[in-house]
C-alpha cells in the first residue's frame, strides 16, 4: 500500500500495547522480562507517526489494576515506563503523563511530568502516557473540585481533561476490548486489532490500521 | 458448533443493531424503511438468549445525536422502538428503558417504562433499552443530585445506574466502535463485530460471537 496516498489520517491515535508477557513466554523468557522489549517498538511507532504528521498519540502504560500483578512484574512495567520517558526526553515531543501520582505505585522519576505537559526538543507531537491510570480514578477526579461545576462540560472534570478525543485506537495482542482506556475520549473511536504481540511491532501494523481507518465512515452518531 | 457445550457464557450482552439504513438501500427501499425490519431480529435474538440462559440484554435503540438525522428517519426509529416495546409487553421480561425522557424526542408511549424496571409475564430476563440516550447525558445525570456523593461509587450517579457491567458487546453492520454506548458499563467488555446488517440477523451470528467469547481470557486488568 502507498502510505503517502491516504485519503484521511487520524489526528489522535490511542495505543494499547498488549501482549508483552505472552511474547516473553513465547521467547523463552519469564513473563516480566517482556516489558523492556516494548520500549523500542514505541519509538518506531513514534517515528512513523511523526513522518505521517499525526498530531497526538496516547500510550497505555499501566493501570492501577495492573499493579495487583506479582511484584516482579509491577516493577518491570514501572521501570519500562520510566526508561521510555527518559529516552523520549531526547526526542521532539510534548509529553503529558496522566495517572494517580499520589500513590507510591506511581514511579517517582515521572513526577516532574505528571499532569502537566512538558516540552522536549522541537515538540513536534503531543504524547500522552497513562501511568498508574484508572478509568474510575480519572472520572472521579473532578479537577475543578467545585460542586457547582458539576453540570458543566464533562471533560473539564476529568483527570485526563488535557487529552483530546481519540480517532483511532490500535490494540496489539489480539484482545478486543478497551480495558478501561480513557472511556470518554473513546466514545467514538474506531477500534483496530493487531493479533501480533506488541514487542513484535512492525511499521506495517500501523499502515494496515491507517489503511482501514481511511475508509471508515465517521458520523459521530449523526 | 454445539452451542450447548459452551464453556462459559456472558451474563450480560450489549447489542448494537447497526446497518438498518444500509440494509434498506440494498433492498431497494428508502433509508428510513429499514428500521421496522429491525424489530423481528430483536425478538429472534431474545428467544435465543432465553434458551441459553443469558440474564441481561441491553439494546441500543437510538441516541440524542441520532435525532439530528432527517425527520422521516427520526420518526421511523422512534416508531420502531415503540413497536418493539409493545411487542415485548406480551413476552416474559423485565424491561428498563433508559434515556432522556424530559425531551419531546422521547416517544411518549414509552414514558411508563422510563427509568424504572417494569415486569412483563414471567420476567425471565432483564432487557434494557436505550431510547433517546446520550453518553454525556448519562454521565451528567447524577441521580443522587447531592454534592457530597461525588466521590462515592461512580455508577450510582449514572442515569444508567441500574444497568450492570457488560460482558460482551455485539455490533452488526461492520463498524468497530462503541458510538457512545454505555461508556462505563463497557470498560471491560469484549467486542465482537458482525459484518452483516442488523435486519439480516441470524441466530448463527449470536452463536459465532459466543463461541469466540468463551475463549477470551477475562482478567479485568489483573
Amino acid at each position: 500500500m502507498n502510505i503517502n496516498k491516504l485519503k484521511r489520517i487520524p489526528s489522535h491515535i490511542g495505543i494499547i500495547p498488549d501482549g508483552n508477557r505472552r511474547w516473553a513466554l513465547n521467547n523463552n523468557k519469564d513473563k516480566h522480562e517482556g516489558y523492556e522489549f516494548g520500549i523500542d517498538p514505541g519509538f518506531k511507532l513514534y517515528e512513523a507517526c511523526l513522518a505521517l504528521g499525526i498530531r497526538e498519540l496516547t500510550f497505555y502504560g499501566f493501570t492501577i489494576d495492573n499493579t495487583k500483578r506479582p511484584a516482579v512484574q509491577t516493577k518491570a512495567f514501572q521501570k519500562a515506563c520510566v526508561d521510555a520517558v527518559m529516552k523520549l526526553s531526547n526526542k521532539d515531543a510534548n509529553l503529558l503523563v496522566v495517572g494517580n501520582s499520589d500513590s507510591p505505585l506511581f514511579p517517582k522519576e515521572l513526577l516532574p511530568y505528571a499532569n502537566r505537559r512538558v516540552h522536549f526538543g522541537e515538540g513536534l507531537i503531543n504524547i500522552n502516557f497513562l501511568v498508574n491510570y484508572g478509568w474510575n480514578w480519572d472520572l472521579s477526579y473532578n479537577k475543578k473540585n467545585s460542586s457547582n461545576k458539576k453540570t458543566s462540560n464533562l471533560f473539564s472534570s476529568l483527570a485526563s481533561s488535557d487529552i483530546s478525543r481519540i480517532d483511532l485506537i490500535i490494540r496489539w495482542g489480539g484482545r478486543r476490548r478497551l480495558s478501561g482506556f480513557l472511556p470518554l475520549q473513546s466514545v467514538y473511536s474506531d477500534f483496530y486489532i493487531i493479533d501480533d504481540y506488541w514487542p513484535d511491532f512492525r511499521e506495517e501494523h500501523l499502515f494496515e490500521a491507517l489503511n482501514w481507518y481511511q475508509d471508515q465512515d465517521i458520523t459521530l452518531g449523526g
